[in-house]
């Protein structure tokens, strides 16, 4: 019989697991002797820490090649189709969103493979809830252009979208480039288009805030440099000016 | 000093809560005396049901308004200024997220009390996990027009724009409505373009299935009938006809 991909969530940073993974995830993880993962030393790391009952050295865990042909993915699913399960794990948050994996999985469909995400934290899902923005309608842009003429291009093409179908943008930026990006946010969009912060979700650092932005240009910028963290938009229906 | 909003995820459908809920939101869920939900009878039994130990008649259960002006939204937070966490729940599922509560949450941020959002069950972002499509770029729409030629011209439209950015586009349908959603959808689409339907996500009639318009075309159509269902479709970038 055919043994099933479970994609397993890991933490977002340094967080109490009591938080972030429901029981069962664990149990999971703890009978499963093949995993495909972003990277293999923290992987072997985490799975360590989650208290894998087997050695680690006697699991089977493969690293996710970055351009991976079908041959490559079928190798790694093969235990599956011997009868394994299978669990994907990415560095951290959930495998397949904003985070590699999809590959793996999209090939899982077309070799039968049933496929099972297991809950887990979400740094991008986590801070749409926490917004306050619209939730019934919302798009992920992963990163956007770092050149400057390019990002304000970028920006006011999203803050208008957002206008348009009153849709929640949501990117990420590269964490040292966190400022310049919040920086260019608050320069860029019109005064009374709502922007959240999403700083550290679910860790010790987390902090969460969402204002205009004209009252963002009257507050202290917040301490985003170097700290992961999600950035979510969303303008006035009808701006006024 | 001013209380918490927390915002907590419940269950789906009928599911095992050891794979839905960290430890800590139970823990969490059962210390709160104060809470905000979408349905006050639902919110009630499920509370019950997670063992929280005040009998349930002593709690405070306000119920969301459809259409809340401030004043009501104030009203309902008036325990946090005065101290009190307050949980956020609604009917399934993540709050504010394809569900009501985000002008509650957007109404806590203007008034300064913090928000704190709770890992748990979503079936929008497991549904996005599992498809394999695109998930460094994605868009949730809520529901598609339901008129047959409406409908036509809206997909058309997503397609083409998935097909543009490889964006990957999410919706849902009223469950009885999904046959005629699936109907259209291998109708309309191009050949090969990917639907991923994923329906019971979490619940014990979890099936999840990723396929080109073209296969789907040639299998049997899936029993989606009155079971609620997420729909994704990710066109290809060069359309080979």
């Amino acid at each position: 019989m055919t043994g099933t991909l479970y994609l397993i969530p890991v933490a977002l940073g340094p967080a109490a697991p009591e938080w972030l993974h429901p029981p069962a995830s664990q149990t999971l993880t703890h009978r499963l002797t093949h995993f495909v993962v972003e990277n293999a030393k923290t992987a072997r790391a985490e799975i360590k820490r989650m208290g894998h009952p087997a050695p680690v050295q006697t699991l089977s865990i493969s690293e996710l090649p970055k351009h991976a042909p079908d041959t490559a993915l079928d190798a790694l699913l093969a235990p599956a189709i011997a009868g394994h399960d299978i669990g994907l794990m990415s560095e951290a948050g959930c495998p397949a969103v904003a985070d590699p994996g999809a590959l793996l999985v999209r090939r899982a469909h077309e070799l039968g493979i049933r496929v099972v995400p297991i809950v887990g934290p979400s740094s991008l899902l986590l801070s749409l809830m926490a917004s306050g923005l619209n939730g019934q309608s919302f798009a992920f842009h992963g990163y956007l252009p770092v050149k400057d003429a390019d990002r304000i291009i970028a920006l006011r093409e999203l803050e208008k979208e957002s206008r348009k179908h009153q849709r929640t943008q949501i990117f990420i930026e590269t964490p040292y480039r966190n400022l310049s990006m919040f920086n260019a946010l608050t320069t860029v969009l019109a005064p009374d288009t709502r922007l959240c912060v999403a700083r550290e979700v679910t860790t010790e650092g987390e902090w969460i805030s969402t204002d205009t932005i004209a009252r963002w240009r009257k507050r202290e910028a917040p301490d985003l440099d170097r700290r992961p963290t999600v950035f979510l938009v969303l303008a006035e229906a009808s701006r006024r000016t």
